[in-house]
C-alpha cells in the first residue's frame, strides 16, 4: 500500500460500504454548480481539450493571482511534480514525505538526496547550507504529507533565499493549500522569483480526484518549458471545464474551510483523548498518529473490520508500523472513527 | 502547427464553425450508450479512478483477445508512447511518422537513430538488419500516420523476428487499427512474443479524443514493468468508465468500418481527378496529398476561408511544404470538401 483510495482491493474485507479514511478528499464533495457544467462537457469528449488551455488557464491565473503565463497544467498534481523532476539534475527531498517524489526521481534516473526531517518533523535549514547546489531540485509538501506541517514562513523564506543564491529550484507541492487555515500565501511571497514553482490540485480540496487536474505556478520562462515538456492533452475536457469554473464560487471556499477546521479541531481534541495514541498536530485535513501499542497491520485488521479504511504510514521512510494516517471527514463519520478507537483502546488495554 | 485538431488557434480566421480536416476522428461520433455511462460517472469524480483499472483492463482483454496482465493503459496513446520510449536506451524511427515518437525520445534524452521511408513510403528493412541492436526500441506507425499505409504482414513478420534475434522492442502504433479494412490483427500474430507492443486508443475510432484513452497489449512481464514506470491515476474515472463498455458495441464497429471504408473510396477517387494533387492511396481515415501548384500555405489560406482546416504537412520530417494531411469524414463535409478542391483547381490554373 503506497497510496490512499485504494477501496476496490479490501472491498471484501467488510461486507458493505466502506468508510475512506485513507485519501485526504474534501468531504463536503465537489461544488455543486459542476454538475451542470460536466453535464454540457459530454458532448466535448469527440474533439480534442484546447492543446494550449487558453480558458482553463485563464482561470487558474485568476484565482491564483498571476498572470496566464505564470500557469502550467497537468493530469493531477502528480504529473506536474514528475515533468518539473525532469528538467532538474539531482533531487532533494525531507522524509517523511509524499512518496512519489523520489519515486518519480528514480524512474527518471535522477540522484536523490534524502534528508530527514527532525523529530519534531521540521526541516533542518543547515543540511541545505551545506548540501544544496546549482541544478538541485529541493521538494517540499507544504502542507507536508503525511506530517500535516506546514513550513514556518520564516524558515521558507530563508529557504527560498538560500535556493536563489545557489541557483537551484524549489518545487512547493502545496495540494492541501486550502485546507490551511490562515496560511500564508506563497505565491504572493514568492512571486518574483525565477527558481520556485507553487503546486496546486483540485484534487484534494475541490474534491475531484477522479478528474485529474493539477496546476502550478511558476515564472513564465520556467513554464515555457514545462509546456515544451509535459505530454500534449494530458488534460481531458472535463478537467478543463472544471478548472474553468470551480474556482468562482467563494462560498464553497469559505464553507469548506470553516468546516475542515471545526472537524480536525474536534479530531484532534477526541484521538487525544485515546490513551493508546500519540496524535501529532496538523495545519490540514489530515492526522498523523503514533500508536503506542500495537502497530499499523493490528489498526488496519481493527478498523477495516468496522468499516474504515487507514492508511498505513509505514511505506512513508522515517516512519515505522507504528504510524498511521488518518482523512478529516464529516461529523457522522468521524464521531463513528472515535468511538472505533474508543473501543481500540478497551481492546488493547 | 505540429498537431492537428487546434480549432481555436485559427476560429478567427472564420466567421462560422470550422470543419476540422486536420485530426483524423470517427466522423460519426462516439457510441452513444456512452452519454448514459458517463453521466453516472459524474457522481465519481470525487473518488480517485481504480489505481489498478481492474475493470477497465478487463474490458480491453476481452476486445483484443488477450489476458489482462497483458493489458497497460494511459492517458491517451501518446502516454503509452512515452512511457515505453524512457524504457530503452535508444529509439529507431522512420520518418515521416508521428511527430511525438521522436519528441519524447529527445525530451527523455533518448539517442534517436532515424531512417526514411522509401519513395513509396515502404519500410527498407535492410536499414534495420544493418542497424538494429540490442536495447533498441523501434516505432512504427501501423498504419503510419501520415502516410496512411499499413506494413506488409510478411515484412513485419521479418521485422519482428529481427527484432528478436537482436534482443531489441518493437513498438507498433496501431491508434488507427479499426479504421483498415481487412485487416491482419497484429495482436494475433506477434501474441507470443516478449519482444513487442501494440499501441490502440479510444481516441480516432471511438471518437474519444476528450476524454483520453489508450491502451496497448505487450507481454505479461513488460506490462508489469510499464505499470512501475506510468504515473498513478494517469487514466480518469471518465476515460476509465468509457472503456468498461465502448467495446461491446458490435454495430457502431461495423458501421464505422463500412462507412469510412465507403468515403474513403468516395474521397479517393473524386481527389484523384483533381489536376492540382497527387493523393496518396490510404488503407485508413486519412489522406496524404502533395500538391503539384502551390503549397500548404497557399492551400490553408483557401481553405480556411471557406471554413475547413486542413492539416500543413511539412513539420513532419521527410515532407516539404508541398504536402498536406485531410481526414475522411461524413458524406456532406467531403463533398464539401472536393468542391472546395475543384475550386482550388480552377484557382491555381
Amino acid at each position: 500500500m503506497i497510496h490512499g483510495g485504494d477501496l476496490i482491493s479490501f472491498k471484501d474485507l467488510y461486507d458493505g460500504k466502506i468508510i475512506d479514511y485513507s485519501s485526504n478528499i474534501n468531504p463536503l464533495g465537489y461544488p455543486k454548480v459542476l454538475n451542470k457544467v460536466l453535464e454540457d462537457a459530454l458532448k466535448d469528449a469527440d474533439k480534442y481539450p484546447d492543446i494550449k488551455y487558453r480558458n482553463l488557464k485563464k482561470s487558474i491565473s485568476k484565482y491564483l493571482g498571476c498572470s496566464e503565463e505564470e500557469v502550467v497544467v497537468g493530469n493531477g498534481a502528480v504529473e506536474i511534480i514528475d515533468v518539473f523532476i525532469m528538467m532538474f539534475k539531482r533531487i532533494i527531498t525531507f522524509n517523511p514525505c509524499f512518496i512519489e517524489y523520489e519515486k518519480r526521481a528514480k524512474i527518471h534516473n535522477k540522484e536523490v538526496l534524502e534528508f530527514f526531517l527532525d523529530e519534531n518533523f521540521n526541516i533542518d535549514i543547515n543540511l541545505l547550507y551545506e548540501n544544496i547546489k546549482e541544478g538541485d531540485c529541493l521538494i517540499l509538501g507544504n502542507p507536508n504529507n503525511p506530517t500535516g506541517k506546514r513550513i514556518n514562513e520564516d524558515i521558507l523564506k530563508n529557504i527560498v533565499r538560500l535556493i536563489e543564491n545557489r541557483n537551484a529550484f524549489l518545487i512547493l507541492d502545496e495540494a492541501f493549500y486550502e485546507f490551511c487555515p490562515f496560511f500564508y500565501d506563497s505565491i504572493k511571497l514568492f512571486k518574483e522569483s525565477k527558481n520556485v514553482a507553487i503546486i496546486r490540485a483540485a484534487t484534494k480540496f475541490f474534491a475531484l480526484p477522479g478528474i485529474r487536474l493539477g496546476y502550478a505556478f511558476t515564472n513564465s520562462n520556467t513554464a515555457r518549458k514545462y509546456d515544451e515538456t509535459v505530454l500534449p492533452w494530458s488534460v481531458n475536457v472535463f478537467a478543463d471545464v472544471a478548472g474553468s469554473i470551480i474556482f468562482d464560487n467563494i462560498s464553497y471556499l469559505q464553507n469548506t474551510k470553516e468546516y475542515i477546521n471545526e472537524q480536525r479541531q474536534y479530531l484532534l481534541k477526541e484521538l487525544k483523548n485515546v490513551s493508546c495514541l500519540k496524535v501529532f498536530d496538523t495545519d490540514c485535513n489530515f492526522i498523523l498518529i503514533k500508536l503506542l501499542k500495537g502497530n499499523e497491520d493490528d489498526l488496519f485488521c481493527f478498523m477495516i473490520k468496522r468499516g474504515i479504511l487507514i492508511r498505513k504510514a509505514s511505506s512513508f521512510k522515517g516512519l515505522d508500523k507504528t504510524y498511521i494516517r488518518i482523512a478529516v471527514k464529516d461529523f457522522e463519520n468521524n464521531s463513528y472513527l472515535i468511538k472505533c478507537f474508543k473501543e481500540y483502546e478497551e481492546f488493547s488495554l
